[in-house]
């Protein structure tokens, strides 16, 4: 389940991702590919001062027509105003498009935070001739807190009055919806369908407040996906459905689900491709699928504090469930992610953390291999050279496998190492 | 729920205490009250070398003739040797004693850990006079790695050799459980039952692995609480299970389930007392709740790197399980940890942590009071005095209460805050 990194081919998908996380640096497009390389979105992201740092923080996404769209938002009942509001417009399965503002979550705002998110959308749907409920309100940031309005209205006339499909204006957008992000994350593939290119793209934010367990139609983590594909809403839904469930679902920072994430599909059929058969969907899936597992595994190399991506496989347990409750156990575990960090071979937090979880677990029957290097085996210590394993752990990326030794059920989830940085962050983020 | 930590009278019951958590400091025992001071065992607690620091580390623990006991340990599914060997010992109902090491946790050791734990056994047996199936084998520390049996043998034999019951041997014995612990953790109530002085005392360790979850029959938390009341095992059994519950069972550190996890409440009959109606009874586990929440609130004191205990009350939720759910999510986020270690009022992440549990939760209903002050009331921010409450917070005892407007559920977890020293003791602490 662990994307390929790089630009490289499948079949006649080809895949565009940033440099591979044991560089951890902000990413430089490859190519010519950036967010609004999917046809028919134009784009746009001001400066609003609502961020005290004076960074970009309203942005607005638009269908040069219309699009079909699905989206996929937090569990949490906790939620915030705009995705109250998202909800509902979600409903219809098209959208004009997405406005949105970083620095403040609209949440727990009450009644007035909601009159705040869809007065976004009116003021969006004015400035582009269409609808207030065509468009996908988001917020990301300090929850609590009224929206400053006068400076969101402001950025959204900025961000209106210069909108464009240019790699400029696709980093504008992108940059707006960060918050402590040290990092932009995109990837992107093309595939042919019925002969025709098709482009899908995706951009998304996320470094702290990360466990997301979104549903359709119900993720701080935004992600916002593009294609240029047609696709009717329905078969939208269900392709986001699944993707979601295998990409930003499984990655955690810190195991808090965010009352604001939120992750959109759009299509705007500018391609002329049609994906309207099985062999379609499936492969339009595959490739998909790639974009999103690459966007959760830059998150997870961009958490906050990390040093080093942190990659749990967990196979052969009694059902995919179960696989994901061990993973997910391992990766939340401060004790394990510390170990990490320390470039310990610690592997009794890893396999106490899999017994803990509720999940059907025989240490018996189980194996445990650290970095390629197998630790513990059948309930028994494996003995091993430790300082070579703590060698092999001074990595950008340490993978743990799991091998339950029960049944074919299988999980990847992503996270990161747990540093002093991770407690600076936020122990000093003041409200 | 929260117990009182200095000595108090509750009727004829005496409690006595550590200092409380605003000191931090080392346990200085009150008057003459230590772990023997319930009558009728004797203890001893040597260093045998398994601890690197040559701290003590081997310990014995014996009835001077036979109690009345009941254990309560780990539901983790890896769970240690002496776990196994001693949900079987302690079925009688009846135990000669205890047998323990430090510094190594005797878990994930395959069939060779299985004899060494059935070894300890045996031959605190045979220096006692006793069967080895009287004997409750305990140990904490690294998992992974066979007992150093040679060390451990001395070790069981040089403590026979000095047993008693004076304040001396209490604190040996004490010492020889702890790993990271930086304090002592003593606990005691004396009452009156039918005319007679009964008195109960506790001892326990932990500071990180701890995130409990004991059944009985079936805690790295390790308690052992005496008393000299004459109590049949089947009562005991109740006793333990319900007090488990309301104590170690509501403290977390790093909710990370440990294996070896084990509380023993032992009963010597020495004061004449009997625990044989249910006013006796009710009368007991009051005195007892006492003494198992303060010694659950020392250890949430000590947790790893914790500058601070966070107390987490959750009342007027649907049900107690339902609050206990919302309590636990709450102490456990790293983000709330983090704020409260920065004394950040951030309510944002304390409301969305109830939110995301899968508990029944209307935030529209909710009230958040940190400190005493109201922060959020009914899906809306309250204003406050930030500084105010961020001076408040700078306290050696935090307290949040969520009240859930929506039934009687309640429940009281304590936690501590999440600083970078937790960090760096769990990526130093090398296998």
């Amino acid at each position: 389940m662990c994307p390929a990194i790089r630009r490289t081919r499948v079949s006649d998908t080809v895949l565009a991702f940033p440099p591979p996380p044991d560089t951890l640096l902000p990413l430089e497009l490859e190519g010519d590919m950036h967010l609004l390389s999917a046809k028919g979105f134009l784009a746009g992201g001001v400066s609003a001062g609502i961020k005290v740092s004076g960074k970009k923080d309203v942005g607005l996404l638009i269908a040069e027509t219309y699009a079909t769209a699905a989206a996929a938002f937090t569990t949490n009942k906790v939620f915030a105003a705009p995705i109250k509001v998202g909800r509902k417009h979600i409903r219809g399965g098209v959208l004009k498009g997405v406005v949105l503002n970083s620095g403040n979550a609209n949440a727990c705002t009450g009644k007035q935070g909601l009159r705040d998110a869809n007065r976004m959308c009116t003021l969006a749907a004015q400035l582009t001739q269409s609808d207030a409920d065509l468009f996908l309100p988001s917020s990301t940031g300090i929850i609590g807190h009224l929206l400053p309005m006068d400076n969101v209205f402001a950025g959204i006339r900025a961000a209106a009055a210069d909108m464009g499909d240019s790699q400029e204006h696709a980093l504008a957008f992108t940059d707006c919806i960060l918050t402590t992000d040290t990092v932009r994350k995109f990837a992107a593939a093309t595939l042919r369908i019925g002969g025709k290119k098709v482009t899908i793209t995706g951009i998304c934010k996320g470094a702290g407040m990360i466990g997301p367990r979104m549903n359709v139609p119900q993720a701080t983590m935004l992600g916002y996906l593009l294609t240029d594909a047609a696709i009717p809403s329905k078969t939208l839904r269900e392709l986001l459905a699944r993707t979601v469930d295998r990409s930003f679902n499984c990655v955690t920072i810190d195991n808090h689900m965010s009352t604001n994430d939120t992750a959109v599909l759009m299509a705007s059929a500018e391609s002329g491709a049609k994906v309207a058969n099985r062999a379609a969907r499936d492969k339009f899936l595959k490739a998909l699928d790639e974009v999103t597992q690459s966007l959760a595994r830059q998150i997870a190399a961009d958490g906050e504090g990390a040093t080093k991506i942190f990659t749990v496989r967990v196979r052969a347990a009694t059902s995919d469930a179960d696989a994901r409750k061990i993973a997910r156990a391992i990766a939340d575990s401060a004790l394990v992610k510390c170990a990490i960090h320390g470039n310990d071979p610690n592997w009794g937090r890893i396999v106490s953390a899999a017994g803990m979880c509720g999940a059907k677990f025989s240490p018996d029957k189980s194996k445990l291999t650290l970095q390629g290097a197998v630790v513990y085996r059948r309930g028994t210590p494996v003995v091993f050279d430790a300082a070579k394993v703590s060698a092999s752990l001074k990595s950008k990326e340490v993978i743990a496998d799991l091998h339950c030794g029960a049944g074919t059920g299988e999980a990847t989830v992503w996270t990161c190492d747990f540093s002093k940085e991770y407690v600076t962050i936020n122990a000093d983020y003041h409200t």
